[in-house]
């Protein structure tokens, strides 16, 4: 029987009911994982961070953000001015998730070109 | 107007049309993730992978593994003795990514509780 994660159970990403897994999920959301990086050089305001991360929509945006504020990996600081105006930042813990997310999606582009070599040779084996 | 990928252009995760984008998604995928960390154990046969793998359906612990194969971060090997075995395991390209996104899933079980604390935090200021 699934027994579900009670405070003070050791965190395992395996587990199926383990906390962490969403967490993991999270940091390593498709928008997720590019709110990180961008987040790490500077903080941004909304439509800013639309505009960097490209074909992200206004909702995905919003929903993503939410749940990396509610995690606490970003800080939303809204000021009270008109036109409103919403800085997005990283929090410390947030600045250490997006370290390891920054240096997986670098790796990331310098490996891609031997990525689709190794596809191609993939599909060439398998006509 | 979007501008589709060419061998040659700069990878950038960014970029809507990168394909860098795709590689990202498929190391940072929900059962990509677990799979690479378990296979940098060691090598796995795939019921003992399925069993290792909490909650994964079989038949998507079989895609996540063709799309591995093929993106060159897995290898599989099958032996011709009855029953069949098939036995996975990393190459060098799946290992480089494997020790970063392992290094993510084990910075996670380290803060998943904090960010239990942050959601609840979120939560009460939000009633």
């Amino acid at each position: 029987m699934e027994v579900s994660w009670q405070p003070g159970m050791k965190m395992d990403v395996n587990a199926p009911m383990c906390p962490s897994r969403g967490v993991l999920e999270h940091v390593t959301s498709r928008w997720g994982v590019l709110i990180l990086i961008a987040l790490r050089e500077r903080s941004y305001r909304f439509s800013e961070l639309r505009r960097h991360v490209g074909g992200v929509s206004e909702k995905m945006l919003a929903q993503t953000l939410q749940t990396l504020e509610r995690d606490g990996f970003v800080l939303r600081d809204a000021q009270p001015v008109i036109p409103p105006r919403v800085d997005y930042s990283l929090t410390e813990l947030g600045e250490e998730a997006a370290a390891q997310v920054e240096a997986l999606g670098r790796w990331t582009e310098r490996r891609t070109e031997q990525v689709l070599k190794n596809r191609e040779r993939y599909d060439e084996a398998r006509p």
